[in-house]
């Protein structure tokens, strides 16, 4: 792998996501946070005209404007395609070598503490990742179920990077601890990417607990409209072990819907906000531990 | 006091408070839950197009749209303030008697429990916040600052009643735990209607703690942008004391902004999303000690 030279960190790709919006602000205000002497950070404000008015998006959800045939597309015209668009030019600008690095800061309603969502199982991914998680064990590692060759997210127009995802936070609110957070994990990575160019880095640990989505759940529905809500015994309890015949939903009523798989499972965006419309009630996981070559460089 | 013969439940004023609405749609799927024999209790999603789209509200803040003045304006179009007006003539028909008592069912992403918030100081309203705190200690009772004789909220069309507020909840979730014990709330204050038309209740306490509001507090800006969050040790404490001299606000250079009072408050709506629009940050108020007569009826 060639050096570092050009890392993109991107805020409020949706608009109610305060932390990472007024994070890239802040490095918008003292550069010097971000800039380290070996290669270049570009910051981002993912979706201002949605920031603006507070709300996740305005016509269509930004980070699911990025597949390489809607980029292409001429007829895609909402808002947020054409920020899609205008986000693709300015990190993979034609007579430019791209960025070489994205990380997109999200923030979730779930309880998901400190959350690096890798955009694949690039080694060089799992390396910063597995170096994260050694300095700060409460840090988590997640993948999305299915990872297609072309995804639809901001994070997917580079193959090294990914998403920090910080909760339990409501939208459109700022939380201070929290944004600490999530600042101190931003300057450990981009120390790490600095120690790497000058010149290796020992891995602290062979393997990487990765958590491997496997399958989304819907809420149970009556004529499309919700009928059960998230367990009180499974609300908050992200990356908690999940065993077949554990309470999953609540109805309305007050009658126990269970976990009805076959094997135990390891759930995260349980109750996220912005996944009702989308039939996401919580996604499942399986716990893995993957091995990491022990030195990169 | 005459007895009292209609009750209005009131759900969903803000679209995307779903803990209020989805109590309404349980209402009126099992509408047994909410009758007594001695009043009829009427329940209302407050603003569907705003629930539809799950957004607090689409053109104006329905719970800013009840003052007179603004109700009998023929020129104010909004659908929302249409939507008053609609709502005014269900709960005050023309030629029928208007509802007795109104209950208007709120959520904010403040830590605030259950949170009764009484529409004026009428000693029937005083009563039955007794009888419920006195219940569930758990439950506070606050009123904003200023009570106007005409204020702007759904529940200010009636002289009795109030809103339920409950919290810490993200906009757009429903959270099981708080969905029952509102729910639970409901019914103990229906089943104290029912008793005091009945024949006269003994109030369980001959006091009542009141957070009485005093002031609001606006996040420190500059330019007018947010320039810093509430404090790590002041989030999630409302109700808790905060003296002169103890921490705000952190700006995002982590400066800590101490409060400059000079005497002990009691912060409520700490960090509410829906208020930073508002250019409130939290609300001040004074617990008082307040006495009710012992027995009504």
């Amino acid at each position: 792998m060639n050096p570092i030279q050009k890392v993109a960190i991107v805020g409020g790709t949706h608009g109610n996501e305060l932390t990472g919006a007024y994070l890239v602000k802040k490095f918008e205000q003292f550069p010097h946070l971000v800039q380290r002497s070996s290669f270049n950070t570009l910051t981002l404000l993912g979706n201002p005209r949605a920031f603006k008015v507070n709300r996740r998006y305005t016509e269509k959800d930004l980070n699911r404007c990025f597949l390489s045939q809607d980029l292409q597309n001429p007829l895609l015209l909402s808002y947020e395609e054409q920020r899609a668009k205008d986000i693709d030019a300015l990190l993979r600008p034609k007579n430019q070598p791209p960025v070489d690095i994205i990380i997109d800061l999200h923030s979730t309603t779930a309880n998901m503490g400190l959350t690096l969502i890798l955009s694949n199982n690039h080694p060089f991914n799992l390396q910063w990742a597995a170096y994260l998680t050694a300095l700060n064990p409460q840090v988590k590692v997640f993948r999305w179920a299915n990872p297609a060759h072309d995804a639809p997210f901001l994070r997917s127009l580079c193959p090294l990077g990914g998403a920090i995802e910080v909760g339990a936070i409501a939208q459109g609110v700022l939380q201070a601890e929290l944004f600490q957070q999530t600042e101190a994990l931003i300057q450990s990575l981009l120390d790490y990417f600095e120690a790497y160019n000058q010149g290796g880095i020992r891995q602290p640990s062979p393997t990487l607990t990765l958590y491997q989505g496997t399958e989304t759940v819907d809420y149970p529905r009556r004529g499309g409209e919700i009928a059960a809500m998230i367990h009180p015994q499974l609300q908050n309890r992200d990356y908690e072990p999940l065993h077949p015949g554990d309470p999953m939903f609540l109805t309305f009523e007050g009658k126990t819907i269970v976990y009805e798989g076959t094997s135990t499972v390891y759930p995260v965006f349980i109750n996220e906000a912005a996944y009702y419309e989308k039939g996401i009630a919580l996604c499942l996981t399986a716990r893995q531990e993957v091995t990491l070559s022990e030195i990169i460089s």
